[in-house]
């Protein structure tokens, strides 16, 4: 971690930032639960366990003031009909946004407030995505030939709450129909007042 | 302002953001003061009021956990020696960051601490700049020929201190010598122990 200003370059081919402090890599089985189809994750997690997506980070101070950042990359692939997508999570600290610009490829944000509010917002090159407080979040890749890249940044003292999500999954799934992505409802998703 | 997620476009050729709350514009006369050659200022000021930069903001809170963003604009030119360039400033909240994404031009951001510690770290595009809690910074576009166009990032309750700059600028100039750009002392920066 460096004390004074830096700077660094995120280009293309592959857009990894010239200089990161950690590089997190999350395999098939690490989202274990979290697709609809369970046999066919089983399936191919018996042939293989797959990198999903990457994450680079560079390291700050996590209290706020600062700002966390870094390059996320998912991998085009599917699990039944649901695309590759990252685990997605709330904050800890739940009131605190975070800012996304697309880099390359094509996807889906899938968001929603503990309240079961939701929101689905397009990724594409060019475009910033504003996540406002107390919505979490999950990345989709809907583009079966090209990894979706993006630039984020959040509150330093945000933290990661990985656990609700995990449980029930989110109220919408991102999924192919007909050769294109499609919202959908998931089905193993319940009200808030319903848990 | 959105309750909700929300998505905008920053593309080519002008990068405009396809929505935004303000459009701030700082022209030649709100820079009083702030260039070492007067009589140049003066001169210039005396033939028209030049557009120098523009800023287009999203509006949001402006609290802790929320991320305030949008692109400044800093045109080609010169006064005297010195390049087009931005005010400047501190955060009023001294310990809040500030990240920048350099999407056309090349420049320069200028920075300093209350404690008299500079920095300059070039801008292209493709690259982040991180500038740390407690640095004031001053974005410098050092083309001639084009903008300098970034999009920022701080903390919602970050706000803005433009006095201290505004009394004797920041202790480094980028002024063109032979043809380029060069980092100089500014012979009017007082060290922090003499003011």
């Amino acid at each position: 971690m460096k004390d004074g200003p830096y700077s660094f370059e995120i280009k293309k081919p592959n857009y990894i930032p010239s200089q990161y402090d950690n590089h997190i890599t999350r395999h098939l089985s690490n989202m274990a639960g979290q697709y609809l189809d369970q046999d066919d994750f089983e399936n191919q997690l018996a042939e293989g366990d797959n990198l999903l997506y990457e994450v680079y980070e560079l390291k700050r101070p996590e209290v706020a003031g600062e700002i966390l950042h870094g390059i996320s990359i998912v991998h085009p692939g599917k699990v039944g009909q649901e695309y590759y997508m990252t685990k997605g999570h709330y904050h800890t600290v739940l009131a605190t946004a975070e800012i996304y610009y697309t880099l390359q490829g094509q996807g889906y944000m899938v968001m929603e407030t503990p309240e079961g509010d939701w929101s689905v917002e397009s990724l594409s090159p060019g475009s910033v995505l504003y996540v406002p407080p107390r919505w979490a979040h999950r990345s989709v890749n809907i583009d079966p030939t090209q990894d979706l890249v993006m630039f984020f940044a959040y509150p330093g003292d945000a933290g990661h709450n990985y656990a609700s999500i995990e449980t029930q999954g989110f109220r919408k799934l991102v999924v192919e129909v007909d050769g294109s992505a499609a919202v959908v409802d998931n089905p193993r998703w319940a009200p808030p007042e319903s848990r």
